[in-house]
């Protein structure tokens, strides 16, 4: 690799009249200052940033923090976050912690160590108080950590709300919501959407609990059904719970939306995927990403922030696996 | 943070006893060397690694160059990836690459100046040239980039020759290739096997080309279906494009498998997802990753490589987006 000295020497000038230029000092003279511009371009010369993160003790680089890279949720998101980053410069580190607490200690812990800029975090498995611990700013993404910790997030409680009245709406009985994992703060906010629709009028209505996770979800879902054949609406806590549910529908012979209606959270590709197409709740998943960029940058850069916790609208997409509701608005 | 100054101070010893210990030099007494690490512990001093990697040139970072990771193989290929770097103690810096070559080298570029220890590539995109300019390892995975950097892959021919025979044996008469865009390596092998699969017999058959993305394939499928009415057959060079194929067959009227029978390629949760679940062709994701990693721990610690390019066998995995095969094989 091309050194400073390199460059110095071919401008023949002095090292330190190489760093003068390099750090955008006022003491070099213009006509130096171009000879040294034009060495650093000739040798293809990259500053040292190792060394100047030991100088600044700065990066440049975010560490994105996942609790599951393979729940499709999360790659929309990590998306967005990495094309707002790099337009401020930044590398993006993604860190997939995987349901461990070690493990996103020991991520956190090392990329600390090499001066990271800041963490977007979305996951909540690490007790508040490790955060007090932390040198560096952070973001909560689709999670609550403490109050002093800027978030963005979905308005979790108002889209469960919606997927729920839209299950009345269309004409379900007695509905169940396949939440996620309690203590998982949108899965708690979900269910509590959920049970301010419910209660609000005479339906009917039971919960179960899942993991994020597919052949959970299907498990646990498979079970609600038989066990309770007068099911004919789910709200599920998310749009891959959404999806083990619709597995589950199938091996019990209940036809969608027939037999069954069903509404997703999230708004994912993936529901375009099903078949029938899921009728989901889409959070803002791109503004969101971008936002707990700018939320980062500020602190970074110690500029103000305006508000420290944002939550976002969310909207009714609908797909085939509710009826339509336009026979039932006319009736 | 706790310095090297103070934990110099606590064991009551020099700053260059303390680094000599961290260096496990062999000119520190046992007793000072338990003084000093009693110290370490005490005050949970953690080394600082920047300075570290700017003395060793090495940072224990590996970046993964993926080309899109909302496409769902990749995430499935990075979470393999991130398991097995951790065990050797790597940091994975996930690089999404997006298509664009430019994004590619700025990534590469600026990592390679934090002493990135070394690059598994997913992307194709770059000039062979660039390659050589590289001062750390690089394994191309699900890619061959050229000779003599490492490459893992699946047996990308073998598995669309097994895809396409399968068709064949589920009587199809009309088989069309919905393939990967041309010059993607993987897109261009598979064609092959599938060429080399109909070829053998008197069979009729069509190529298409498509992205790796949902809608332009359900696009290019609905088009290819619309103008071709005869097709009973398709192998879609990935299960995201599958999943294109389903939607454009649902819009067309074709129920799957009796009008139209379809077989993927990945082996991805998504295959289990779409109904009818989907007919595939497995790749062996989690072992290629973890022979990704393996291969270029080799290189950094310059270790020999058994061997230079490994190509992984996939497996056919009956879903119900084909006919049994039993009442076939039994006449």
């Amino acid at each position: 690799m091309v050194s400073i000295k390199d460059v110095a020497k071919y401008a023949n000038v002095s090292v330190a009249t190489v760093s003068r230029v390099l750090n955008n000092k006022d003491t070099v003279s213009e006509g130096t200052e171009k000879i040294v511009k034009e060495a650093i371009e000739a040798l293809n010369y990259r500053p040292n940033l190792v060394a100047r993160t030991l100088y600044k003790k700065r990066s440049s680089m975010i560490g994105l923090i996942l609790p599951d890279i393979t729940n499709p949720f999360f790659p929309a998101l990590a998306r967005a976050i990495e094309d707002k980053a790099l337009s401020y410069g930044f590398t993006v580190i993604l860190c997939n912690a995987d349901g461990n607490a070690k493990k996103e200690m020991d991520y956190i812990k090392s990329l600390e160590q090499k001066y990271i800029d800041g963490f977007i975090i979305s996951t909540s498995q690490l007790e508040v108080e490790n955060y007090d611990q932390f040198d560096f700013p952070v973001v909560a993404l689709d999670r609550f950590i403490k109050n002093e910790i800027p978030t963005v997030m979905a308005n979790n409680e108002e889209g469960a709300f919606k997927a729920t009245k839209h299950l009345m709406e269309v004409n379900c009985k007695l509905i169940a919501h396949v939440r996620g994992p309690s203590g998982v703060g949108p899965a708690d906010d979900r269910e509590k959407g959920f049970l301010k629709a419910v209660k609000e009028s005479t339906i009917k209505y039971t919960i179960v609990e899942t993991d994020y996770d597919l052949y959970t979800a299907e498990k646990v879902a498979y079970q609600l059904l038989q066990n309770n054949p007068e099911i004919d609406g789910i709200f599920a806590g998310s749009d891959l719970i959404a999806a083990g549910v619709m597995r589950a529908a199938n091996h019990v012979g209940l036809l969608i939306p027939h037999d069954l209606q069903i509404v997703g959270f999230d708004g994912i590709q993936l529901g375009k995927m099903l078949s029938p197409s899921l009728t989901t709740i889409e959070q803002p998943i791109y503004e969101m990403g971008a936002m707990a960029v700018e939320l980062l940058y500020k602190q970074i850069e110690k500029l103000d922030l305006e508000k420290l916790h944002y939550k976002f609208s969310t909207k009714l997409i609908k797909g085939e696996t509710t009826k339509n509701t336009r026979g039932f608005i006319n009736e």
